[in-house]
């Protein structure tokens, strides 16, 4: 039974995440702000892609665009603070006991944020490929970044996170020969579940492939 | 306001869910199993560490202790074909778009099972550090795998699961120097939120550290 109360409760709430995620679009568009949501499992690399995408624009005439980071994690501060390092706007938001970002959370962090002063905005999501999946934010595009270490099974395992994001890109690919996992065979899952997808390989660490994600990101 | 119409209903499908997951527990006991939920992301290493002390138990007299898989994912039967292939029973759960397995699926599962000819039960549960947190299924013990690959902070970023697991497995040390990741640093991390918690560290890929795992869970 209980089956049941859950999923007419989880309609309601997931129209009720669709309405406001609407409002931040509009907020963020008025404001002319670019927007991400970066979505992945803990460890794919996602705080260090930002990360790179933040120094690649740092190095543009006048110092390049002005970012601010959302930092989501269920609990700590770790990566609210790497992002500070790079001198850049950021608000830190735990979800405390839930899995994902939602649209609520994400206004309330907006309102905190001097939206003037934004061009770019980079919400990071909480690290899980199942939960953030049915909640947007608001954001203009969705990035999905997942890793060689994540397993060659993986795609499999999360079709519709992939079928919901606007880029994907595979990480750590310099860990592909070592992790003993074939990019290419991600990437051919990838094309099964989303044959129009836009897949990037990078290798964060190093600063392999950030360029060209950041183009397709029109940054 | 759905904030709080979610806490409550919270409650009740976690009391529900605790109700069934002794009820499992009752039916395991009396079919005297040996029982095991394995937690962990995705691509930490769980149906790996499952699958290297299958075989160890194989190498016992009499060909060891007859053994049962249960392979919870959201999609996809990879890690269930891959417990085939040891020529033990096994599951399938997919849970669709639930993050994490609960009491009533494993019930529905072990229904299919021939319990009287299991000695030891592997439930691997979906790929998530957040969402089986509150989920027991019955299992006698919960085993948190985690790796070093998924960086330096993710205990500080999921500290309740470390609380609420009782034996923790650091994986994929072989790769900790190419990862930058110290494990000992993550033991640090482990120890401030349980302080008494039995912390191992493997290879699964080269069978480093399963044999005091296996001890450490009794088999």
């Amino acid at each position: 039974m209980h089956k049941v109360v859950d999923v007419e409760l989880g309609v309601d709430i997931l129209a009720a995440n669709k309405r406001i995620a609407e409002e931040n679009a509009d907020v963020l568009k008025g404001h002319g702000i670019t927007s991400f949501d970066f979505v992945g499992s803990i460890g794919s690399g996602k705080t260090l892609i930002i990360e790179a995408i933040i120094e690649e624009l740092k190095k543009r005439p006048g110092k390049g665009p002005k970012v601010a980071c959302i930092a989501g994690d269920v609990a700590g501060d770790d990566d609210y603070r790497r992002f500070k390092k790079h001198k850049v706007m950021a608000e830190n938001l735990n979800t405390e006991k839930e899995c994902h970002l939602d649209a609520h959370l994400v206004s309330h962090a907006l309102e905190h944020m001097d939206l003037k002063n934004i061009d770019v905005l980079f919400i990071e999501n909480v690290g899980n490929l199942v939960c953030p999946t049915d909640f947007p934010l608001g954001a203009q595009k969705r990035v999905l970044v997942i890793s060689v270490t994540e397993g060659d099974d993986m795609v499999r395992k999360h079709p519709l996170i992939f079928r919901l994001s606007d880029i994907i890109v595979i990480n750590k690919v310099d860990l592909a020969k070592i992790m003993e996992v074939d990019p290419k065979g991600l990437v051919k899952d990838v094309r099964k579940v989303r044959p129009d997808a836009k897949v990037f390989m990078t290798d964060a660490r190093h600063g392999t492939g950030i360029k060209e994600l950041m183009k397709a990101m029109g940054l």
